[in-house]
């Protein structure tokens, strides 16, 4: 839905920084701010699985705002994972205790491909929807806005064919190499989960839209260029048409910064591998961008976290379109005061800086 | 030993284009080309385990030349691991079937990093430079240089600190925040092991060195600035002392490629993570350069195999310098047919190309 300009939510720093305005001080959240490293989310973990947290609305709803209370955070994001879309379209998915997740019937064959299914995604994602209707209710008067997300085509289609976490991607890496035909078939399909899941998100009422690539950093620039770049961009512009912001985030994307850009995105995140000047640089000053604090500085002592956060502020000083985040999602384990430190430090010393 | 300009092995591709000296087609050798995929290799594995074919010089020289009796490789690298030097040092270490390499005595304390002994070379790891002695007096007929090898300070650390293969490296990158001291003094006595193993190596017959800091692409730039660098260049100074040519390769560099360079090397190692040619540029036209195929590529069909070889090689076209090789390790099960046309390839094309 389309943001009005009175709306204190579109006016919020979260989405004035999306979109490249000046802000009173640089927003934070933080990937996977809902999670294990939280006291909150392990009890509930005790009771549930996290697939019945994700499919159960008024469980996944109260996740979503465990971190809110707990931190003066800048954006919600919806709980939810990159990898149930799959199952709407026909592969079984588990979460194997102490090993991640798995897919019981992995995308091998063209008969595979062929058979997945592109389901609408309020039947299939409907409980991801509803809890979005949900969290909305809850944030409206707070005045803090909702992200939505959904893994990427690469991503989504890595996970499909390997059928779990994978160290080389020797077959999802296989079929795009010997199996031209069925990689475009499967990326196709999934563009078009992954775009319809964002834009019934983003209408379903988040305000901002972010993509996770998490794996593509396995590529050669020319790989993703060629067989990934067309499908990411397709499923960006299916999901442009709320108007929602959309942030683009991969990790070790240093090598293709460019073409990432290039397939879209009003925000751009990066991990901690590039220096965020050196970024921003690439990325040119039409964007946004995201980052990029390396996740385990969370567990150094303050007077260090510190200087490392500062060091990535003075990074993005001066230029509208900055909002701070991890280079990728929080660690179990990460002490919860170091985190509640961050977020008021970032808000501090930007407030400071930018009166 | 500093090599004389009549030595023919002097005069191979190999070491001409360490040298970046025309050469009459393209050199080409594969990190971890003596391994899994290899039947020869196997079949040896099934009676010792990997530290027992490294310590028994005789062994570990008969699994060096068995990719060169396969394959028309332009120079040998020295069988061995990156992890033995750690056990002259006091760690003891083991390679568990199934899942890697493990430090029993892991170092984590300001006192377990004082513990630590800085060896001669000689007396802790005389089996690997034995072997070298081995493997030169077999290799001198055939005019085909010996690479020896060593980890570097960065993966080494990271190995001593997290006791095995790690994922986000909480502990060392922990260290390193928390205890730089520690660190410091860690990295001190492993830029002094490494550089003399790597000297002593040269001594013993090695015609040219490579340092592997195969971890490194988990740090961010400035990590790799004040954290890194330092101890890699002094590793890098103590070796050259031999006169003998470095290759410095390390996975996932696209952030720091420059302070790579800095640190030092006659030869940067890429992997397919950035284009030749981009990293080239960056690199400058003062050093060679080494890469950088992804290793996936050597189990696609041969069209696509030869392709993508192709693109690498017409990314160096025209400039002296470049080594062919993957970018990284080459994978078990690799199709060894395809290796043989991987190797031959790069001969006929470059050759024909560069009369």
């Amino acid at each position: 839905m389309p943001q009005s300009p009175n709306d204190p939510i579109a006016q919020s720093r979260f989405l004035r920084a999306c979109r490249r305005e000046p802000v009173d001080a640089t927003p934070v959240w933080l990937m996977r701010q809902a999670g294990r490293y939280m006291a909150e989310y392990r009890e509930l973990r005790r009771k549930h699985t996290i697939l019945e947290l994700i499919k159960a609305p008024e469980l996944a709803c109260e996740v979503t705002l465990q971190p809110l209370n707990a931190f003066d955070l800048d954006a919600a994001i919806i709980f939810a994972d990159i990898l149930p879309p799959l199952e709407g379209m026909g592969l079984s998915l588990e979460f194997v205790k102490g090993e991640g997740p798995r897919i019981h019937n992995p995308v091998r064959t063209p008969q595979d491909v062929a058979r997945l299914r592109v389901p609408d995604p309020e039947e299939s994602l409907g409980f991801t929807l509803e809890a979005i209707r949900l969290v909305r209710r809850e944030l409206e008067s707070r005045g803090v806005p909702l992200i939505g997300f959904s893994g990427a085509p690469f991503t989504l289609a890595s996970y499909a064919i390997e059928g779990s976490g994978s160290r080389h991607y020797l077959r999802a890496k296989g079929m795009m190499m010997a199996d031209p035909r069925s990689w475009h078939t499967l990326m196709e399909k999934l563009s078009q989960v992954v775009g319809e899941y964002l834009l019934a998100q983003a209408r379903a009422g988040a305000q901002a839209l972010q993509l996770f690539d998490s794996w593509v950093g396995a590529l050669s620039p020319e790989d993703y260029r060629q067989h990934v770049l067309p499908y990411s961009r397709r499923a960006i512009q299916i999901a442009r048409e709320a108007g929602a912001p959309i942030i683009h985030f991969g990790t070790n994307t240093n090598g293709m910064l460019e073409q990432i850009r290039e397939a879209g995105g009003d925000v751009i995140g990066v991990d901690w591998r590039i220096d965020l000047s050196a970024a921003w640089e690439r990325l040119g000053s039409d964007v946004a961008i995201q980052g990029n604090l390396d996740p385990v500085a969370l567990f150094a002592p303050w007077p260090e976290l510190k200087a490392r956060a500062q060091a990535v502020l003075d990074q993005a000083a001066g230029r509208p379109g900055h909002i701070f985040n991890l280079g990728h999602g929080i660690l179990p384990h990460t002490p919860v005061e170091n985190v509640r430190r961050l977020v008021d430090f970032v808000h501090e010393y930007t407030g400071q800086q930018r009166p």
